[in-house]
């Protein structure tokens, strides 16, 4: 279906050409190039698998931050029994993961529009065939689940209700959950399966207390609101609690409010979640590989990663052998040096970029290596605008 | 040859699908999505066309602003002899335009690596082939003339000696331009072309008289420099000084010191230029489409266009109604309303980015349109990290 996208489209296709080949050294990758170390990224899954295992919490990876169907299956294999199945943040994301085969895929999203409502009642459809499911966040009856219900034809979904925990984004009040899970009920092909309770800003609080204290005291709280509202009208049994992330999963699995964890960064990392006190230790697996283009000063380097190979919203990325990296642009970042750095014109250096998902998001491959040998190049298959 | 990429790329492609149809009104484009105005457009190349005709100046336009091969070819069809060519950042746009049949192509950028000077090697063939040129930059003999000059086969490309005019980032000083360009003079497959005078700092201060002063003072006497000493060995005659931007455009038309000027954003615009004060008024012709996927409470809307679909690192976009935008996340925009705003679940708002050339960077897919009628949509086909 993708191809016949590529053959039917207007002008010629936006797909870049791949960084490198299987079995190249890293000094050999086309850059700039997103880098994936093969070793670490499966390091992350096996803490996660740990961190999870015997703790009645399942985990459900979050692609946003990886953006590669390849990637969350390899998590799914990785995870084995502890994961309930991957979440997607885009309708993008979700296609990439049932094209990549996986049966359980939750957009933690509201869908609105005929566009797509109709690409995820397809995809539902397709895993339904394959005895999987597929699930979507409600937050508005006649704006969300109406149309979703009315679109899907044969196929079923699996309806959360969003609910705003903290984060004043989207979700509706702990009190209006039950009511409006009620409302889904009488719906035929939306099947209520519980509720995404997400507080995204807790995420990044640097101080460990400080961030266990604010999911104990405010999210964990509203979550037992909705609980025991849910359990009051019969709908707690069998619904799936889902939220939290990397930040906050220790407190996240050991809150006794949630059934399942949705930890996305755990497994690349990045400079913003390296700067903050972690119960649960992953380590970085994402550098952005680019090459010094020019040298024209003795003090100064210009490396062809700039805001469109390094997200730069979050920071500037820490450059290796610590040279001070500002922006030069879109396409160019310039390198303050020290008199003594000898750094030659076209050396290759690693970027370890300040936010994962935004960096991950302006590539269209992973370069996947272990030990520095390319092991495969992977499509960033489900980066883009949002779409 | 692209296709060949996608059907060996490992896994599934990174193409996302078209966000419309020829002949959709707006209101049907699936959302996040990449508007340009065909009308204002056409304005906008030809009130370009209107300032540089009669001045003895050509118009070289960048595509690092729209990055695609069709657009690129439609400005120089309204610019027709007023313009020389097209300037590409990074090699993937150099090969979208010679894909367009665009057959003289400035580089502006240096090119280091061998899978960047292979491909660089390669579009000069396909447009030598055509009877036409590429050409590159280089402020090192060693490390990107004698490379690229190995690699060229048969083939012929223009060298442009990059001279720091200010901005600090790539270029050798003024009193080294002659010398660099005697020593490519010396190598068989580059031809000197000319010098890249290029101060991007300067393309937004805000006040038009302190730009001027600043091009005048600074820009132009720098070179000047540069052109009695290319005089002084008997290089100038026939050599391009080209440089410039949007920004300083009037002054870099009428200072007397370039053959060529180089604006890129003048065609779509952007916030950031809507600012400033300009001596040729160009209009906006890119907006980015989005839809309100909740309405949690009365006083706030979340949008579908995050940090994915609106570059925010030089600021929030405006948003249509005067509604302030605030980042809702990388899939996320929050709109906080006043207390009579009835925007509904569902509505699609014109958001008007910050800065023009990270923006259309996000997006896969250009949505032309002439009077909210969908005419085309165009791949972004120079999108992409910068590789």
């Amino acid at each position: 279906m993708r191809l016949l996208w590529l053959l039917s489209a207007a002008g010629a296709n936006a797909l870049s050409k791949p960084p490198a080949s299987v079995g190249d050294k890293l000094h050999q990758v086309a850059t700039p190039a997103l880098l994936l170390d093969a070793a670490a990224f499966e390091r992350n899954c096996e803490t996660l698998r740990a961190a999870v295992a015997l703790s009645g919490v399942r985990a459900r990876p979050h692609m946003k931050a990886h953006k590669s169907g390849a990637l969350a299956r390899r998590q799914l294999e990785l995870l084995d029994v502890h994961a309930s199945g991957v979440c997607a943040q885009t309708v993008a994301e979700l296609e990439a993961a049932i094209d990549a085969g996986i049966d359980d895929v939750l957009l933690t999203n509201e869908v609105v529009g005929a566009d797509k409502v109709a690409r995820v009642a397809a995809a539902a459809k397709t895993a339904a065939a394959r005895g999987g499911r597929v699930g979507v966040l409600i937050d508005d009856f006649w704006g969300q689940a109406m149309p979703l219900n009315a679109a899907l034809g044969d196929s079923v979904i699996d309806a959360y209700v969003e609910v705003d925990v903290g984060q004043r984004r989207c979700g509706v009040p702990p009190e209006e959950a039950a009511p409006l899970a009620m409302k889904i009920r009488g719906l035929k092909r939306l099947r209520f399966a519980g509720c995404h309770c997400y507080q995204g800003l807790l995420q990044h609080v640097a101080d460990a207390s400080e961030r266990r204290d604010a999911v104990l005291g405010g999210v964990a709280d509203a979550v037992r609101e909705v609980r025991a509202a849910l359990d009051a009208v019969g709908l707690l049994d069998g619904a799936i609690i889902t939220g939290g992330g990397t930040g906050t999963l220790a407190t996240d699995r050991d809150s006794g409010v949630f059934d399942e964890v949705q930890p996305g960064s755990f497994c690349i990392m990045d400079l913003q979640y390296g700067a903050i006190e972690h119960e649960i230790q992953f380590e970085r697996a994402l550098e952005v590989l680019t090459t010094v283009i020019s040298r024209p000063t003795p003090d100064r380097a210009v490396v062809d990663a700039g805001s469109k190979a390094v997200d730069l919203v979050a920071g500037v990325p820490q450059v290796e052998g610590g040279r001070p990296y500002r922006s030069g642009g879109d396409e160019a970042g310039i390198l303050d040096l020290s008199a003594d750095d000898e750094l030659a014109l076209g050396a290759k250096l690693r970027l370890d970029p300040s936010h994962c998902d935004p960096c991950v998001n302006l590539h269209d491959h992973w370069v996947v290596h272990r030990g520095g040998v390319v092991e495969e190049v992977l499509a960033v298959d489900a980066r883009g605008a949002g779409c």
